[in-house]
C-alpha cells in the first residue's frame, strides 16, 4: 500500500478535480475511482470525497470506531464540497444534502449500505421546501431519509416504518405513496420520530453526527452477512474493505426542468454503434426502475432538452473513448443541469458484446487481442441456440437444472415412442420423463426439448441434450412426472399429453403454454472474432460426436478432429439392438461372436461417415463402454417384447438382466473390463474401424483413426487389449496394402491412471482425460445422484462450483497434472487431451492450456466457446 | 552370476562330497542345493549331479540346443555316478538307471517335467531283470520308462498309451495293473514302441540320447504354459531358468527288504517334537501317496529294521539342527540300505508352527526373533475358529468365497426373522441369503454361520461377519437361492428350510449334511509368541468394534483401542430403527429433532458401554455414515409394516424410499454429506458421546473419545461439521465441570481428500485411512459388484491380488503416500491410522508399518495377526 496513506484517508472530487494521484480500485474502491476519473475528465459530477479503503481495516482495527483524525478529514471534504455545490451542509435556508455509499474494489451489488438525503434536519428541511419550491418533495426526501437512516444506522425494523406508512393511507383512503401530499408526510415523520424514540433511540438533528454514524454504518456493512457469504461464494478476501463515498445529492425530480435517465453509449442488445437509452423527467433513478411510468427514448430528449442532449452527446463520447469500452451511464438533470452520478461497462447480449469487440477494432479504439478478452466465452453460448424472445410475456411455473441450452417449445410426451410417433405426425414435442436412459435415445433426438424430474447437469439427459444441441431442463424436483397415466403435476397444475409446454434450457426455466423463439445466427462480426481467436490459440479444439451427422455439425463450428467418438450410441439404432441383446444373452464365446459378426457391417458403416465426414482429422473412437445392463430392456412390457424377438422365454430374460444388476454400475463391469473379459467385442470394434479406414484409404480419402481404451487402471488392462487389438489391425492393413497409420491410446478417468501414469504411457499413444468419470471418482461423487447435497454444498459455499461443470483444478486438476507429469516423464511427446463435459467450460480450457495439452474435445455446440476460450487463455498467459 | 560358470556347468554330487563351492539355489536350483548339502552333511544320498540354471538360459539362447561341451559335462557326471553307484548306464548286466528332475530358484511343484528310469533299453532292461531278480519289477519298469519318456520327450498323448494298457488289461480281464505278469509286459512294452513308431518317432536306444532329449525336454518345461502361467501370478522372473538335476534311481520296491517312506522332524499337526512319519514296504513313492496300501506309522521301523530307523533318527536330528527348522523328507530303503531324497522345510498347521517356533526358542535353537519370523501371519487365522475336524469326510457340493474363516454347521434357514425364531427355538442355523442387507443384522447375529450367493470379499455380508467373527461364504455363484419358497438348489441337488449344511468359511467350501467340528482353544505356546510380538511391533493395534460384547472380544486379543466404531449397526437394534425411520420420513427439522431425541438416549448408552469396555483406551467413533434408504424396507411386506407403525400411509413411505433410491449409492449423499444436510444428526451423536464419556469421568473411569468425520473430501466440509461438533461438545465439557479430552478427526478414503491432505490436516487431529472405500474410489471398482470380473482379473495375472483384501501399494498406496506425507507436513505429529479391511492383512500391515502409520486397526479376530504381521515388519527392517 502506498504510504501516504497514513497521513491521508479522505479524496475529494469535483470541480474538474481529484485529490487522488492514483485512481486505483484498491485504494478508492471501484465507484470511488471512477466517480474520481469522471471528474478529471471534466465531466459533470456532483462533487464528493472517498474515504479509503484502509481506513474501514482501521475501523474494525479499532474496535468499530471512527477516530477523530478520520471525523476531521470528513468534515474537511465536506466543507470543500459546501463550496462547489454553493450550499450549506445542515443550513436552515440552503442545505446540502449528501449520499453515503459503499464502494468495495471490485463490485458487490446491493451487499452493503447505502443512506440518500443526509444532512436533513428539522431546520433544514425547511431550507430544502424554500429551495426546491416544493413543500411535499422537501418532506417526502425528510420522511426517506429517516426510514433509511433508522433502518440502516439505528437499526430499527423497515416494516415498523412500512407499517405507519401504511396505516397512514390507509386512514387517509389514498392508495400510492405519492397521493400523500405535504401534511401527511409531516405527520409520518413526526410518527417515524416517536417510533424511533419509543425504541430509546435518539434521531440525531447534528447533521455531522448523521455523517459520521452513517460513514460507520457502511463500513459495519462490510461484515453484514450477506456481504460476509458474497465474498466467500466469490472468493473476495474479508481483509480488503470497503471504501464509502459521500456525495452531494441532485434531484431529479424538482419540476419539469428536472429528470433522470440511463443511457448506453451502444445498443446494448445488438451492439449497434449508436445512441442509446431512456429517460424520464420530474423522476429520481427508482422511478425509471421501477416501471410505474414508462420512460421516454433518449432520441426525444434531443427535442425536449437540446442543450443537455448536446452535453449527454459529448460526455458519452469523451467516456467511451476513455474507457475504450461500451459506457452503461446514469445520469440526473437537476433544473436543467446535467450530472453524471455513474459510468462503468456495460452489461450487454453476447451478440452485442461480439459486434462492438469486433466494430471497436475496426474504428481502431482496441486491438484483436483486446477484443478476444473482451466477449465473455461462456456468454456466446446464446448465439449458438434458438432462444426465447426477450419481449415475450413468460409464466415460469418450474425451475429445474439449466442442463443444455437454447429454447424449445411443444407439446408433452411422457415415452420415446409417443415422441417418435407425434414427430411423425408432424408435431414438435417436448419430451417429458422421470430420467432418461439409453432406451429414449430415440424419442431424445426427435424431441424439440427434454424435461426430467431428476438427475444433475450432467445425468444421461443432459449430456445427451448438450451433445445433440438440444434444449434440455434437468432434475427440476418441483415437477412430478406419472408416466402410466401420462401426467405432469407442477403444484395444483396437472398437464397431460398434448399439452403445451416451453423450456428455456439455457435458465432452467419452464415456462406455460407456448412462447415465441427467436433463431439465433452466427453473424458475420462472429465468424471474424473466431478467426482471431484460432490465429492466437495454441490449443486444439476438437469435438465429441458420435454419428457422421454429429461429426458435419463439428466441422461447422470449426472441430479440428473428433476427441471422443461413443460407439456406444450406436448400439440402439434400429436393428443393432436386437443383435446387441442377443450377444448378451449368449452363453458362450461362439454365440456372441454369431451377433457380433452381425455387428460388425454396421459399426463398420457408421466409422466409415464419420470419417469421411473428418476428412483426415483425426478420430479418437472409443471401444464399448457402458455396462451391458444398459442394453437390456427393465419394465415388463420390453422384457416380454425382446423374449418374443430372440425366441427364449420371458425367465430367460429377467435372469439375465437380474445376473447383470449392479449396485453401483459406474463403478462395475464396464469400460476396458467388458474388453478383458470379452476380447471379442474389442476385436470387432477394431475391425470395424480398420476396415472402415483401409476402404476409404482405397477411395483417397485421408483418414487418421485412434483407437481409445475406456477405464484403464492398470497397464496391464492396457496391455492385453492392446495385444489383441494390434494383432486384428495390423492384418487387415498388411492384407490390405494400405498404409493407414493408426493409433491405440487411453483414457485417463480412474484416479490409478493417473498415479500410475508413467507406467500406463510405456503402452498409450495417447491420454485423454475423461474428467467426468476422474471427476467423480476423485470426489466419490456419482453425477447421477449428487442432486440431493450438491445444490446445497454449491450454495452452503463448500463448493465454489458444481465440479461436474468447472473443472476442480485443486483436487481433480491435481491428478491432472500427476497424470501429464509421470505420463510425460516417460513419453515426452505423449499427445494430451481432455474428453469430458469440462472440455468446453472456458475455466476449464484455461487450465488444459496452463498444462499443456494438446487439444480439448467438448460437444460440437460448445466447439466456439472453447476456441475462445482457449485464445483468452493463450492470450492471458502473454500478459 | 559368478564367471566360473562359463567353464563349469554341471556339479556332481555323492559319496559325501558335492563339486559346487557356493551351495547357492540361485545356480543349482532349490532341490539341487539341497541335494549336495545333504551329501556333504554325510547324509546317503543316491549320487548324482545338477546342470546349472545358466545353462538353461543359455539352452535358450541357442536356439533350444544342448550344446556338445555340455553334453560332454553331462557324460562325465554319468560316469562320476557310475563310479559311486557301481553301475554302469545303459549296461546289459548291472545298468544305472537315472532320474531327471526340474529344480528352480523357488519350488514350481509339478510344474515342470520329470522323466524316471532313464537308461532302460531293449538291452538294459535285461540286466536290470536279472540284477533285481524280478523280471516282472524290470519289465514293469521299462514299460513305464517309455510311457513317461514318450509323453514327455516324445510329444506322444499320455492316454493313448492308457489305452493299450487298458485294452491290455480288458483282454486278460485283469483289473488292476499289479495283476499283470512280466509276459504282459513285455508285450506291452512292444505295443507302445509300435505306438511311438506310427508316429513317425523312434524310441533312441541309446541311453546316452535318452539323457540328451529328457534334459532339453525339462528345459523345454520352463517355458511350459502352466509354467509360464505360475510364474506370472507368483512374480518369477522367467529369466531365470530351471537347473536339471541327474540322479542315480533307487527303488523302494525290490521285495521285503526295501521300502519307502515320508517323515517329518517334529509333528506337523500339533508341532510336538517327536519323530513322526510313515512308510511302506516293498513299494514306490507314489504307492504312499496313492493310499491303496496303509501306510505303516514310522515307529514301527524301528522293531523292523532297527538299524535303518537308528540311522533315520540320526539324519532327522542332524538335518533339523543344520536347518534349524522343522524337516520334511523323503527316504527309500534298497535292499536294507537307505537313501534320502529329499529334505524340505515342513509344511505345517498353524498350531505346529506355533509350537514348533516356540519349542525352538526354548531349545536355544533359534531367537525369538526369528521364532516370529517363522509363523505365518496369515496362517494363525486359523487359530481363532473353530474348524473342521480333518478326520472327517466331508462332501463339497459347492464353492464360494472364503469371506470369514472358521467353520459352522446348522440347519438352514432363509430370512433373518426365521434365523431368529430357529435360534429362540434352540436350533444352530446357517442363514442362507441371496445377498445381505443391514436389514438381515439380527439374523446374521444369531446364526452360526452365514452363506450368500452374490458379492464379494467385503460385501456387506462378509464385512459384517467378519467383525462378528462368524463363519461366512459369500459369493456362491453356482447355488440358486429361492428365498420365496425357501430353497437352495445346487445343480440337481434341492435343499429346503431345515436341512442340515456345514460351511468352511476358511476354503469357502459349502459342504453337505453335518460334519464335526474342532474348537480351536488358543495354547500357551501362542500367547507366549504374541507377547513377544508385542515387544518388537511400533504399530499400535486397534480393533473395528461396533458394541461393548465387541469391545470385549477385541481387548481379549490384545486390541490397544477401537480405530472404528461403526455407529449405524446401532441404528438397527430393537426398537431404534423405528426413532430412525420416523426421522427419515420427517420432512422438517423439528420432526427429525423429534426422532433424535428418541435415539440419544439409546446412543449414549452405547457409547456408555464400549468405553467402559475400553477403559480409556482411545475409541474412534465414527459418525453416521451409509446412505438413509439403507434404512428403509425395501420388500413389499416391510413398507407395509412400517407404513401401519409409524401411522402413516404405504404411499408415503413409498415415496421416501423412491426420492431416496440411488444409481450407485457408493457414491451417493452418505458420510459426512449426510451430516452437511442435516447438522441435527452429527450433533445428536456428538452429544451422546460425549454425554456418556463425561457420565464415566464422573464415574471415575478413564475415557478418550475420537470423533470421526467420515468421507471427507473437502477441507470446508471437515470445518463446517468440526465447528458444529466442538459446539456441542465444549458446551457439555464447560456444563459437567469435567476434564475429559476428545479429538475430532477425520476419514481419508476419498482420493480428493488424500490429495488435498495439507489442507485437511490443518482441521483434524488424526486421519484414519478408509482403505475399503479408498481402493474403491482409485480403482473406480465397487466390491458389491465386483464379482463379475475381479476373480478374473487375478486369474489372468492383470492384478496380482483382490485389491480389497492385500492393499494396492502401487496405486491406493501411492495415494496414502501422498496424504500422510502432505499431511504431516503441516501437522509433524499427526495421528495415522488404517481402519479399512486391509488393516489385518498382513502385507498391508507391512506397508503401514513402512509409512510410519500410528495405529491399524481391524476386525478383533484378526488382532493377533496385526500384532505378529506388525512384529514382522520391524524385524524385517532391521535386517
Amino acid at each position: 500500500m502506498p504510504t501516504m496513506s497514513k497521513t491521508k484517508s479522505v479524496y475529494f472530487f469535483g470541480a474538474g478535480k481529484a485529490e487522488a494521484k492514483v485512481l486505483s480500485n484498491e485504494l478508492l474502491g471501484g465507484k470511488g475511482a471512477n466517480l474520481a476519473e469522471m471528474t478529471t475528465l471534466g465531466i459533470p459530477v456532483p462533487a464528493g470525497f472517498t474515504i479509503s479503503t484502509e481506513e474501514c481495516v482501521r475501523y474494525y482495527e479499532n474496535g468499530l470506531k471512527i477516530s477523530d483524525e478520520l471525523m476531521k478529514e470528513i468534515l474537511e471534504g465536506v466543507t470543500k464540497v459546501e463550496e462547489v455545490m454553493g450550499a450549506k451542509f445542515g443550513d436552515a435556508k440552503n442545505p446540502l444534502l449528501l449520499s453515503v455509499r459503499s464502494g468495495a474494489r471490485v463490485s458487490m451489488p446491493g451487499m452493503m449500505d447505502t443512506v440518500l438525503n443526509l444532512g436533513l434536519t428539522d431546520d433544514s428541511v425547511v431550507g430544502l421546501s424554500i429551495r426546491s419550491g416544493s413543500e411535499r418533495f422537501a418532506w417526502d426526501s425528510y420522511r426517506r431519509f429517516i426510514q433509511m437512516f433508522g433502518d440502516v444506522v439505528l437499526g430499527v425494523e423497515h416494516h415498523d416504518f412500512e407499517h405507519l406508512l401504511d396505516v397512514k393511507k390507509h386512514q387517509r383512503g389514498l392508495a400510492q405513496d405519492t397521493d400523500m401530499d405535504a401534511n401527511d408526510l409531516k405527520d409520518l415523520v413526526k410518527q417515524y420520530k416517536a417510533l424511533i424514540a419509543s425504541k430509546g433511540i435518539i434521531f440525531p438533528q447534528d447533521p455531522k453526527e448523521q455523517l459520521k454514524l452513517s460513514v460507520g454504518a457502511v463500513f459495519d456493512s462490510w461484515h453484514s452477512d450477506r456481504a460476509a457469504k458474497y465474498r466467500q461464494i466469490n472468493r473476495i478476501p474479508s481483509e480488503w474493505g470497503t471504501a464509502v463515498n459521500v456525495q452531494a445529492m441532485v434531484f431529479g425530480n424538482l419540476g419539469d426542468t428536472s429528470g433522470t435517465g440511463v443511457a448506453f453509449t451502444r445498443d446494448p442488445g445488438n451492439g449497434d454503434n449508436v445512441f442509446y437509452g431512456e429517460y424520464l423527467m420530474n423522476a429520481q433513478g427508482e422511478d425509471v426502475v421501477a416501471g410505474i411510468r414508462t420512460p421516454l427514448p433518449i432520441s426525444q430528449l434531443k427535442e425536449a432538452m437540446p442543450v443537455v442532449y448536446n452535453e449527454l452527446e459529448t460526455i458519452y463520447l469523451k467516456l467511451e473513448k476513455h474507457y475504450l469500452d461500451m459506457q452503461d451511464m446514469e445520469f440526473t438533470i437537476q433544473d436543467k443541469k446535467l450530472y453524471l452520478l455513474q459510468t462503468r461497462s456495460g452489461k450487454r447480449t453476447a451478440a452485442a458484446a461480439v459486434k462492438i469487440a469486433v466494430d471497436m477494432v475496426k474504428e481502431g479504439m482496441i486491438t484483436k487481442q483486446e477484443a478476444l478478452l473482451r466477449v465473455s466465452a461462456n456468454q456466446i453460448d446464446q448465439l449458438l441456440h434458438p432462444n426465447i424472445d426477450p419481449k415475450a410475456h413468460v409464466e415460469v411455473i418450474a425451475k429445474g437444472l439449466p442442463a443444455s441450452p437454447g429454447a424449445a417449445v411443444g407439446k408433452i410426451v411422457f415415452t420415446a415412442e409417443e415422441a417418435e410417433k407425434w414427430v411423425n405426425g408432424g408435431e414438435k414435442i417436448i419430451l417429458v420423463r422421470l430420467e432418461t436412459s439409453p432406451e429414449d435415445i430415440g424419442g431424445m433426438f426427435v424431441a424439440d426439448g427434454i424435461l426430467t424430474a431428476r438427475g444433475g447437469m450432467t445425468s444421461h439427459a443432459a449430456v445427451v441434450a448438450r451433445g445433440m444441441g438440444k434444449c434440455c431442463v434437468a432434475g427440476c424436483g418441483s415437477i412430478r412426472v406419472d408416466e402410466r397415466n401420462k401426467t405432469l403435476t407442477i403444484g395444483n397444475l396437472v398437464l397431460r399429453e398434448g399439452d403445451f409446454l416451453t423450456l428455456n434450457g439455457s435458465t432452467g426455466e419452464v415456462i406455460s403454454g407456448q412462447v415465441p423463439l427467436i433463431k439465433a445466427s452466427l453473424s458475420g462480426e462472429f465468424g471474424e472474432l473466431m478467426k482471431w481467436a484460432d490465429s492466437f490459440r495454441k490449443l486444439k479444439v476438437r469435438a465429441n460426436a458420435d454419428t457422421p451427422f454429429d461429426a458435419e455439425i463439428a466441422r461447422g463450428f470449426g472441430a479440428e478432429g473428433i476427441g471422443l467418438c461413443r460407439t456406444e450410441h450406436m448400439f440402439f439404432e434400429g436393428d443393432r439392438i436386437k443383435a446387441v441383446r442377443e450377444m448378451i444373452l449368449a452363453d458362450n464365446l461362439e454365440g456372441r461372436q454369431i451377433a457380433l459378426d452381425k455387428l460388425l457391417p454396421m459399426q463398420r458403416g457408421d466409422f466409415y461417415g464419420i470419417f469421411k465426414a473428418m476428412q483426415g482429422l483425426p478420430v479418437t473412437i472409443r471401444l464399448l463402454d457402458p455396462p451391458l445392463h444398459e442394453f437390456l430392456p427393465h419394465e415388463e412390457e420390453a422384457v416380454r417384447q425382446m423374449a418374443q424377438e430372440l425366441n427364449i422365454s420371458v425367465d430367460q430374460v429377467r435372469q439375465k438382466v437380474s445376473a447383470l444388476h449392479e449396485f453401483n454400475p459406474m463403478l462395475g463391469h464396464r469400460g476396458c473390463r467388458l474388453a478383458v473379459t470379452y476380447p471379442e467385442i474389442c476385436e470387432m470394434q477394431t475391425r470395424a474401424i480398420i476396415e472402415a479406414a483401409v476402404q476409404l484409404d482405397k477411395e483417397g480419402i485421408k483418414v487418421s483413426p485412434e483407437i481409445m481404451i475406456p477405464l484403464v487402471g492398470e497397464i496391464k488392462e492396457l496391455t492385453f487389449l492392446k495385444e489383441r487389438a494390434k494383432g486384428i489391425a495390423d492384418a487387415i492393413i498388411a492384407q490390405s496394402g494400405s498404409d493407414i497409420e493408426y493409433t491405440i491410446g487411453t483414457m485417463i478417468e480412474i484416479p490409478r491412471a493417473a498415479l500410475l501414469a508413467d507406467e500406463i504411457a510405456k503402452e498409450a499413444d495417447f491420454f485423454s482425460f475423461g474428467t467426468n468419470d476422474l471427476t467423480q471418482l476423485t470426489f466419490g461423487i456419482s453425477r447421477d445422484d449428487a442432486g440431493s447435497f450438491l445444490p446445497e454444498y454449491v450454495s452452503k459455499g463448500i463448493l465454489k462450483d458444481d465440479p461436474f461443470q468447472v473443472l476442480d483444478q485443486e483436487g481433480v486438476g491435481r491428478l491432472i497434472e500427476i497424470g501429464i507429469e509421470r505420463g510425460r516423464s516417460v513419453k515426452k511427446k505423449l499427445k494430451v487431451g481432455i474428453c469430458g463435459e469440462h472440455g468446453g467450460d472456458p475455466s476449464s480450457v484455461e487450465f488444459c492450456h496452463r498444462k499443456k495439452f494438446d487439444y480439448v474435445s467438448c460437444s460440437p455446440y460448445r466447439v466456439p466457446i472453447a476456441r475462445l476460450a482457449a485464445a483468452q487463455a493463450a492470450l492471458r498467459e502473454k500478459k
